[in-house]
């Protein structure tokens, strides 16, 4: 990679910046992608017909003509580009017919003159931009130019900078991608060359961020280079502002002192039944927290037998968590003295801030909290749970049943739905978070002690919006190399209301950025809320697979068919079986049953040929996964099937041997208990659905391998 | 439209015939289209390099040369293509470039000679063309022309002939449809004169089904014509075959007897526990059924109380109904008794057919069928229920709840699920029909009886393939009009091994032939085995909606947003509320609350809250659906949601008006008892999931559009 010339596009930027400007001219666009080694067309800027024509003649034929105005943003629609100029009459004429275009377009519009470019004739139109996500900082856009890349928005995003794997997965990574490999004897693109590209834009973002938005567009790739054939740039010097931030340091300090306190004062705290402060002391104590408790109320002296204070002043020992159960307008009195006291959080549960636009309040409540070092969870929230404190510091009911999964919800009613899937499922929980407002603390926070927290295996968010997407990314990429970390982000649908000031900017307004900075970062995103739940609940239960064998096992060739369809819809690959192997499931199965894969046992099989196929399965090293479709018969009713194959699966782990094994029951009412006791052994098991067990063994195949368990691309599909 | 010239393509056809040819020359291909007056570009054979400059001086420059031999059916690849020769030494030379590649591609081809053809500078380039699909006979496709169709596979597909409507549907159909309406200024295609040109295709290959594959690749497309630039067709006699078919009033003789026996015999009926054919005669007793029952079994002269007898021969009144309890191999000397007793049905239980191989015994089976007019059901299934007549002729176990769902499946082990299914939650149904091997009575004699079937209101099939896809669809068009059809279509995966001789067939080698001809049947296509019984569960509860109104009132923000999503996922409208209507909901809700669309209610609200805006929701006639998100808090707990939702539905619909209302209810673990309730009273509700109930509305969306119920484009997403 060549140097860059940081000087030149701080010398573009600095004249634009003493002219107010907030867009660059095209050979400024030219000059600073140039010092970054962008390639870009033959080109020169003419002040009259004349020179139109003089310059063409050094460039050589043909030309593009196009007028230079920093007025003019959208030169096609100005009337301000002609294409294909091959004589010298031709170039005269339309720099004439150009400059008229262009003042009728916009007569007050300062016209620099028309800049003549060499046209370069074959490659495949890309285009190469980036843009300042309000969520996500830098971010840069690859797609197929032309009129596809507006029609079927085939192009996608990542964080930059973007390293050369990452821009490599880019190219790769659209619909389209086939195309620039060359269809039909049509010359490739040269994929390095073209990361290249990507990555010198992604650094020139970063090292200049008031570069607010870049659109290389089109850029021509063939199989000898890149050239940016039109650079647009826009300049703003807020798009290089950054959200505050703590070191990790910084977050652990408090947050381990908030999700494992030695005490907690509940302001507010109440022995009126139906209170919110009533709820929290009640939940608190029966819950089974072990540390001090120390309820704030002037007017008690006793509520659950716990002695009250007047005021957290007043409490004796130290304080780590003060929970507020008091009206929104009394909160920046009282968090003054909770942080005097030194507290380490304030759990806001009140609502009455941000959520219904009292936006000051928030902001003079965040303020008294930055003063006295105290973090802040919500406002507008239902409090939280962290079960290996048997800690229920909410209003709703306590939970206890201890596990590996971590929650947290933006929104209340969703966190009262994760409590209720928690509780039918018996769900092995270790914290349920609400962030609320997210005044402060946000999920990034979450991540980084949850990433240290071992009681916790994984964690599972709703979202609606990132404070700071970029550090979010940061940490969910670190995180969930060692635990699976899912997302439900709600809100899915277009913000149509962005303004759309670059072809970059326009594409950039829709869920497709979320989505493909959130798979960068390893985070594994569940499309609905059932599946959110269904994915943290079984997860945790499965081995990480060793690869990427999976082999289907079925009583009902029905079942292996759905099953099947449902691999491919989860991108899990069905194995080839070897003869060998082929031929040792063969033995166990009848003559009219199929081998192959998935493996057809048949319907009316006794409870050994699912047994024996199974440990097969589970015993030859080549397969990774096995997904069991069972059929209810007589012959091997439900609980049968499920006790033999718990035993089994069991037998195999107590001998080192741990595979996912998920399985889809199919048949009458029984099959529900049935695939209940499963579950409770460790076998990920429905009734009624082919779809949601290989649903949930996706789910782990795609964290497995984004965390780089498998030997795959960690960054690809 | 202008007449179509039959002789034309009949002299054409019968040439080829004639010679023995499986495809017709570039010119003879020509003629076939222009007989069906498809344009297509100027153009001429010549036999020699001076021939094709003579040619190209009266049809004027640019030209393209393209090699004409029946031997080569890839003319690019042969390097028998040159375009854009614009000089008569260019011709020259390139008529010998091409004899040259030609020879050496393939040294033994016939060459005819060299067309001379019009080089089309404008239009987009489109695909057209025909397939004789195994399934479903001669469809038609249509998609962008180029590299795109082949690697974004943006391809739409209708049974032909197609009229104009189907025609402008796919045009509008294909993902890129944007890039035809003309995009930055290009010249948009004129739709009806490429409606015009694909409804012409169609009837020329349903006129001439010889015509195996047509393609017209490229068609250009512009504002004042289409013009078929590439002609290539393939002829095989065997594509005009059609399956058998019987006509409805034959289907409804024999299904109405079969569906509502009055004597049922069962071949191989037993005493012994465990056996088959004791299984069938103890559901049928014990499940109800009024009717006759006849056992027959040579050792036995009583059987659960009923006088056995040694052959059907013997039974002294008329026979309906024979059920198959004996191995395979005793089945056709059975067979040849039951058709000569004038049973309607032989319900074939026992496996050993077609899918172990044995389609010799299979076709054996048919054939005794076929002679005596007894229509069969399987093999290889599990049996059928029909509730209304309280008949559960199976081995598997009785089923008594009765209602509108009739469904069918071609698996043993789905069949089995669906059983499970509906006891589980409690799903009135009129019918549960295992086809398996489909020897016979498939899913259009089905949908034929359940369409007349006054219990009957909407039908549910699994299936893996279809016999006569023709049929099917002519028979779901027609019932899907008036009851809601759902299939789950099992083996989605692409049907790799299908021989790829032409663009057209090669794109017509995977799932979206079934998708695009299913939807243009009316059908509603679930993506999983549990959508479709949820649907299936969900669909007949819900009215009918009026228009596509839909507004989501919620307790929870959260699940505002989500249930949103939702509704973007499944193509309902959130409507944009007026102001008069967005000013009486806020007079019931809090000042933070938000009205719009979703109608926040905010969490802390009193069940009067749900109810007045549920009411008003339900009162507004410009409001044609409601979905319900429900937050469990002390003020409303889900029992009192519940109850108030289900009263407040009921009461308007004492009044006569009854809309769609779907709930989530998001809560602890009481918000399943709650929902069961709901569902109880036909709202459709389901505890932690945004997703589902919105799925079931979406579903009902789907098929009352496509019904025509809604006054939308019945053909149209």
């Amino acid at each position: 990679m060549s140097q860059y010339d940081r000087e030149a596009v701080r010398r573009v930027l600095d004249r634009a910046a003493a002219e107010g400007r907030d867009s660059l001219t095209a050979p400024e666009g030219r000059l600073v992608v140039e010092a970054y080694g962008i390639a870009t067309p033959g080109e020169g800027l003419a002040g009259s017909a004349d020179e139109a024509v003089a310059l063409a003649a050094t460039i050589g034929l043909p030309v593009v003509l196009k007028i230079v105005s920093p007025d003019i943003l959208h030169k096609t629609e100005a009337g301000g580009v002609l294409v294909g100029l091959g004589s010298a009459e031709e170039i005269a004429a339309g720099y004439d017919t150009i400059i008229a275009n262009a003042e009728a377009y916009d007569a007050g519009a300062t016209i620099v003159g028309v800049q003549v470019q060499q046209q370069l004739t074959t490659g495949h139109e890309v285009i190469v931009g980036t843009v300042t996500d309000p969520t996500f900082g830098k971010i840069v856009a690859f797609g197929l130019g032309g009129v596809l890349v507006e029609v079927l928005k085939d192009v996608t995003f990542r964080l930059a900078p973007a390293d050369t794997g990452t821009a490599l997965s880019m190219i790769d990574g659209i619909a389209s991608a086939e195309i620039l490999r060359g269809v039909r004897g049509a010359e490739p693109a040269n994929r390095e060359i073209l990361a290249d590209l990507i990555v010198r834009l992604s650094d020139l973002v970063t090292d200049f961020p008031e570069l607010a938005e870049v659109d290389l567009n089109p850029v021509l790739a063939t199989a000898a280079g890149a050239t940016a054939v039109d650079v647009r740039i826009l300049v703003d010097p807020k798009a290089a502002a950054r959200p505050e931030q703590f070191t990790d340091e910084e977050i652990l300090a408090s947050m381990n002192r908030i999700m494992r306190p030695a005490s907690i004062a509940v302001i507010g705290a109440s022995a009126e039944t139906g209170k919110i402060g009533n709820s929290v002391m009640r939940n608190l104590v029966n819950g089974g927290y072990q540390g001090e408790i120390y309820p704030i109320n002037p007017k008690a002296t006793e509520i659950l037998d716990r002695k009250a204070y007047p005021s957290i002043a007043d409490v004796p020992g130290p304080v780590d968590v003060a929970i507020f159960a008091i009206p929104a307008r009394f909160v920046p009195a009282a968090l003054e003295e909770v942080g005097a006291k030194g507290a380490a959080g304030a759990i806001m549960i009140p609502s009455g801030f941000g959520e219904i636009g009292n936006h000051e309040l928030q902001a003079e409540v965040l303020g008294i909290a930055r003063r006295h070092g105290v973090r802040i969870l919500g406002p507008n929230i239902y409090g939280y749970y962290y079960t290996p404190a048997s800690m229920s510091a909410t209003f709703c009911t306590p939970y206890d049943v201890k596990g590996g999964v971590a929650l947290s919800s933006q929104s209340g009613g969703i966190g009262m739905a994760i409590l209720g899937f928690s509780r039918s499922a018996r769900m092995g929980v270790s914290a349920i978070v609400g962030v609320g407002n997210k005044a402060d603390i946000d999920e990034d926070d979450l991540l980084t002690f949850f990433e240290s927290d071992p009681d916790t295996q994984l964690i599972a968010m709703h979202l609606e919006d990132l404070k700071d997407g970029r550090s979010f990314a940061r940490a969910a990429k670190r995180v969930s190399a060692t635990k699976p970390v899912l997302v439900l982000k709600a809100g899915r649908t277009d913000q149509g209301a962005r303004a759309a000031s670059s072809h970059t900017g326009a594409l950039a307004g829709n869920d497709k950025v979320y989505d493909d900075i959130l798979r960068q970062s390893g985070v594994i995103r569940a499309p609905g809320l059932n599946d959110l739940l269904e994915y943290a609940r079984g997860i945790p239960l499965l081995p990480t697979p060793k690869g990427e064998n999976v082999v289907i096992i079925t009583g009902a060739g029905g079942s292996g068919v759905l099953l099947s369809d449902a691999c491919v819809d989860n991108r899990l690959t069905l194995m080839e079986i070897p003869d060998d192997l082929d031929e040792a499931f063969r033995r166990f199965i009848p003559p009219f049953g199929a081998a192959g894969n998935p493996i057809d046992i048949t319907g009316g099989e006794p409870p050994s040929t699912y047994r024996n196929t199974i440990a097969l399965g589970l015993s030859d090293p080549r397969i990774h996964a096995l997904i069991l479709g069972y059929w209810h018969t007589i012959v091997t009713p439900p609980m049968v099937f499920a006790e033999l194959v718990a035993d089994v699966v069991e037998e195999f782990r107590a001998k080192g041997v741990d595979k996912p094994v998920v399985a889809s029951l199919a048949g009458d009412v029984e099959v529900e208990e049935a695939s209940e006791h499963l579950y409770r052994h460790g076998i990920v098991a429905y009734p009624y659905t082919t779809e949601k067990p290989v649903a949930v063994l996706g789910a782990k195949y795609r964290w497995a391998r984004s965390a780089g368990l498998l030997g795959g691309q960690p960054d690809g599909r």
